[in-house]
């Protein structure tokens, strides 16, 4: 890896990808899920990039999940067809959607009250369009959806169902899941989102209304999930290049995180033992994860430029500027650090990181020049 | 402010800037800071804008301060010609600071290191080009900079001086400044930021160099200085724009703020009273400034869409969520936020939550659309 010189040369700070770390990320999650018979619906929030969709789709029509109508938008002009925008709508935003299902893109939208069912009713009779509908089933209290067992849900389903729309599914997202602590604790909160899903489901179909997909996912539970029985899809994104967080969770190895951000030493505090950088939290994200978990990375773990880990961390950040503050003990002095060399810092989170950069250098193995991958930006 | 139709139909998560306010902000700092006989050296970090600058800078060669090369490059383009890059340079970056130099840009790097002042040397030698170098002075342990009453400084000056370039100036800057709580400590940070560079000064001109720029500043510093005598010009960056932190700082109200973030109702959880809303961190940033301040906003002030504070906070973040847990006694049900109702929220942090927006919708009184300001991004 110390042959690709221009890991040395391009200009710091910069995101980098480890293409063949994001294939083998890739391939372990499909595998898996496909093992269990169920297809994997990326959800390709965290680079939001067209180049790196192409590792996660097979076909144009390939299932993919996306945060916002910019994505939609993006990906579809990139070619893929099959867009869920899994972000409750807010009416305002029925016209752009209309638009790419009027393009042919069979695009997805996310709902959970009577509020929005009717919004998307009125907006399809007038302009003369069907939407197709997910309906969020909440699983755990993490964010929005309504419970499987309510009334609300089956009362939601037969507003939507053909009413302008086609209820094309249900989906749950174990957000809670980010903070199991224990492979178990994982373990069970799939097996609850599974249940919630299925509860839901039967309630639907119950009333004669098909909803033929059943979607769930978050990557902690999509990476220990033991059954998904009935279960159509599962979306996943940070899975992809993985983090300090999802290493804090347990779901992957520091050897498996694929994103860091390449940095520059510019100057020492020698009394303090303080290492600056030239990447603040514009280059890493104001993110901190991994403040509340068992172990706090700061703003970053760091590496050396090939990726080997120092076992100290980005203390403190401000706009461009980084440092790390060395351990009394660590057995590191600043004269480790000379001015001008260069680190790898592994992110608290791939999604946050990521989202500060329009573009990604790409390591591939035995090429001497990286790709570029050019990131989908605004709503 | 109603009469703003656009306010409702532009796409939201959008940031809004308020130009009356933010013309308010900029005229109150530069009164202050000529009337005590100093000139603003703004930092266009914030919001990192052609179009923002011109509030700022009179002429293309008022002074301005950049923290990354793409920003110098970016004002450079936009007519702008005396421009200081205030983090410290990485002996790789001289190439491009160069070209900027041999365009006619009175550009100005900062240094606090012999290996930093050796490699500009060489590199001016090499490529017969000579650099203009302020030397940081550290008044206050915040982050690089040298003590003004250190050997380190005066040899580093000596070394500075004709060896491939021209000390220019020295520069300091109070970031501590940011966590005082009473105006009085501020005042003391601002002694304290003058009267170390004022030391650092006589030291280095007693050796024979001019150095002719003492330039000092941070917001709450720049806002509270007493006396200027022989600072040639003070720096600050997020006065333009104001924040909750600095609210929380003391440094402006909550009605200065010119900056917000456009968000609208998506839904709610009505067992919990939280009300959704589609500005998640990646429209308002992770920053989290204000947690150990006196009051937490959590990520952020809501408003009504004329900017009226509601005296509720954006209690949790994802990356397209964000949630507004309403306090049990606060006055305030779901059913006051209805599904595509606007609110703006007021950042923690002006400098991060632009950076997440590649450009900014700009209120004007009496007019009934909005200028639209880009940002330039990247490093």
């Amino acid at each position: 890896m110390s042959d690709n010189h221009w890991l040395q040369q391009t200009e710091t700070p910069f995101l980098l990808i480890d293409e063949a770390k994001y294939q083998r990320n890739v391939d372990r999650l499909f595998k898996r899920v496909e093992g269990l018979g169920s297809k994997v619906r990326p959800h390709l929030k965290t680079l939001r990039s067209p180049e790196a969709a192409r590792y996660l789709l097979r076909t144009n029509d390939s299932p993919a999940t996306v945060s916002t109508l910019a994505e939609a938008e993006g990906f579809s002009k990139a070619g893929y067809t099959n867009l869920l925008y899994a972000v409750g709508i807010a009416p305002q935003k029925l016209a752009r959607v209309a638009r790419l299902i009027n393009q042919g893109i069979n695009m997805h939208i996310l709902l959970d009250s009577p509020e929005q069912a009717l919004a998307v009713s009125e907006f399809a009779h007038r302009h003369n369009v069907t939407f197709s509908v997910f309906i969020e089933v909440d699983c755990d209290g993490h964010r929005g959806g309504l419970p499987p067992r309510s009334d609300a849900l089956t009362e939601l389903a037969t507003l939507v169902e053909g009413n302008g729309a086609v209820l094309t599914g249900l989906m749950a997202h174990a957000g809670e899941s980010y903070s199991c602590r224990t492979d178990e604790q994982i373990r069970q909160a799939a097996r609850n989102e599974c249940e919630a899903i299925r509860t839901a489901a039967e309630r639907v179909r119950a009333l004669g209304i098909a909803c033929p997909i059943l979607s769930v996912g978050a990557t902690p539970t999509a990476h220990f999930a033991e059954e998904l029985e009935g279960i159509a899809e599962v979306r996943a994104g940070v899975f992809t290049c993985f983090d300090l967080v999802m290493k804090n969770v347990g779901v992957c190895s520091t050897d498996d995180i694929a994103i860091s951000v390449v940095a520059s030493v510019i100057g020492h505090n020698r009394e303090k033992n303080w290492v600056f950088i030239d990447a603040g939290w514009m280059a890493l994200s104001r993110d901190r994860g991994t403040a509340a978990g068992p172990v706090d990375y700061g703003y970053g773990l760091v590496c050396d430029i090939n990726g080997k880990p120092l076992n100290v961390c980005v203390t403190t950040t401000n706009q461009e500027h980084g440092i790390i503050a060395l351990p009394p003990d660590g057995g590191l002095t600043a004269d480790d650090f000379p001015v001008g060399m260069r680190v790898r810092i592994l992110p608290n989170h791939a999604c946050a990181a990521a989202s500060m950069h329009q573009e990604y250098q790409v390591l591939q193995a035995g090429e001497d020049a990286p790709l570029v991958w050019h990131r989908i930006t605004g709503w």
